[in-house]
């Protein structure tokens, strides 16, 4: 926050950048010889939306790591460089000194994309019941337009999309709220919460594609102490963090082809609650016999939870 | 989709009300003995967004369920009825065929939110160094300010909140991935990606609130197949679905105080890297009395990966 008049603060805040990477010198040497480190340094006048209130917005390449604790440790020495040259900088004379709000990372990384997109001609579709191919690539893109234009739909699409994205993130020892947060505020970013995908058919050919946010890391943080995160890098044939991204889209991209392929067909019932019917079972404490002959039954009969029920009664009985 | 007239179609429906809900019956019968149910089913013409489009926009109280294979095996019941009775509805005689996309819940439920709120004299909170009791406050409800005007900092603001929800929604089993997605997109219901916490200060009261959409259950799905979340359940005195709603943005709420007290005193860094300093050890492979010399010295020392492989340096030459 600060009161003053605004080019003394943007006269104040050129003279002292260089200032802002030497002092952070000691924090990027690493990073630095890594490839990556403090990409920009910008002050924003942020002092229409909040009274007094500008930015320092920093951008940052962290190569293979996440970089959280390396922004934050970077951001808040920038924080104490700011406020001990402000105190005796003769711009700044005389007026009302800044106060440090806080400093802190963001999980929004828009300029941070990757893109997953498939591509195939109508003609090369698996063969759907009871629908010709041409069908059923239009009532695809149907249902993805419905996700672009109805925030409630849009809301589960996502949440489909996220079901892929977060098994990757998870097991690749990321932070999931951070990717969660990021990807969802960027679905929102057109003023009203939409589709991440997107689907078309032309004449003959079908297209679909994902395009989210995403900050993971393949180095720092659990990746390199968590057994399961060891296990699930080389499983992935040790990725770098923009391949590992790429996987993480496309994770994601599988993930909603599967569920709106069943959605306009068969319905997600089917298979849902076939996976769905040993919990059942077990919760109701069938035995072994009563399972077989359940798995047996609900094969041809829809699953649900008073279903099953009426069938262990009749088996009980 | 429907591409007749609008009139009939409304007309049709109303004629079918009874006979949606009659033929759910079977489904919707343990439910209704729980005192849940079908609340209502309306017809929503939404061919302004997309030509043709139709949607049947069904509400449900699933009690203490989560509710989502009961509420999509009703939908997908719907939709049934809807085709069967379309096809034979003097209404809809000579119009072309009723098209189902899709049948399926959505996990946006912004008329099921829960409020957390915290009150207190500024008086009555805790001293921090450097800063009167007011000047905390007044900080504090700044750092909230600017999470409500600026997206980068609503997105990471409200992923702390993420932080403390997911916790208690991953411990009872429930779909982190439907409770990101509604809260997200509740949080940009604006127009604009913002702040879910609001905090305001009084001449002497301050005060700090979360309100957020959640749908989560406490019978049904996992809840009572595995081991951890029934010890869950237990250590939360097994509460109803609203209770765990109120736990949940408590969790948050109390999430969100403990970060941005952090950001606006001492900073994140401080208690993070602490946190941190035992991975980073681990990770460069420090030996037992290299651990505890380095949780001695970095006690007045900054904690970085570079600071902690120089320390380690130093011990091993």
């Amino acid at each position: 926050m600060y009161k003053g008049a605004r080019e003394k603060l943007f006269s104040f805040f050129n003279s002292i950048e260089a200032q802002l990477h030497q002092d952070a010198a000691s924090i990027t040497k690493n990073m630095d010889a890594r490839g990556g480190g403090i990409s920009s340094i910008t002050l924003v006048d942020k002092t229409i939306e909040l009274d007094n209130y500008y930015q320092i917005h920093a951008c940052f390449n962290t190569v293979d790591s996440m970089g959280a604790n390396f922004i934050n440790s970077c951001l808040e020495q920038f924080a104490k460089t700011l406020v001990r040259e402000a105190a005796t900088h003769t711009d700044l004379k005389g007026e009302e000194p800044i106060e440090i709000v806080m400093s802190i990372l963001s999980n929004y990384v828009p300029n941070c994309l990757v893109r997953a997109e498939v591509r195939c001609t109508i003609d090369a579709l698996e063969p759907e019941e009871g629908m010709t191919k041409r069908e059923f690539a239009e009532k695809f893109v149907r249902a993805v337009e419905i996700a672009r234009i109805e925030p409630h739909r849009a809301v589960t699409h996502n949440k489909g999309i996220m079901n892929g994205i977060d098994a990757v993130v998870l097991a690749t020892g990321n932070d999931f709220r951070a990717v969660e947060a990021g990807i969802h505020a960027y679905a929102s970013r057109t003023g009203q919460y939409r589709s991440l995908s997107t689907a078309s058919c032309t004449e003959d050919e079908f297209c679909f594609a994902l395009e989210i946010p995403l900050a993971v890391g393949t180095v720092g943080g659990l990746t390199n102490l968590h057994p399961l995160v060891k296990w699930s890098m080389q499983l992935l044939g040790n990725p770098k963090a923009s391949e590992l991204m790429e996987l993480i889209a496309v994770a994601g991209l599988a993930q909603n082809f599967g569920a709106l392929r069943s959605l306009v067909t068969s319905g997600i019932q089917k298979g849902h609650m076939k996976m769905h019917l040993l919990n059942i079972l077990n919760q109701l404490k069938a035995n072994a016999t009563q399972k077989e002959e359940a798995i047996e039954y609900f094969k041809t009969t829809p699953v649900s939870f008073s279903a099953v029920t009426e069938f262990l009664k009749a088996s009980n009985a």
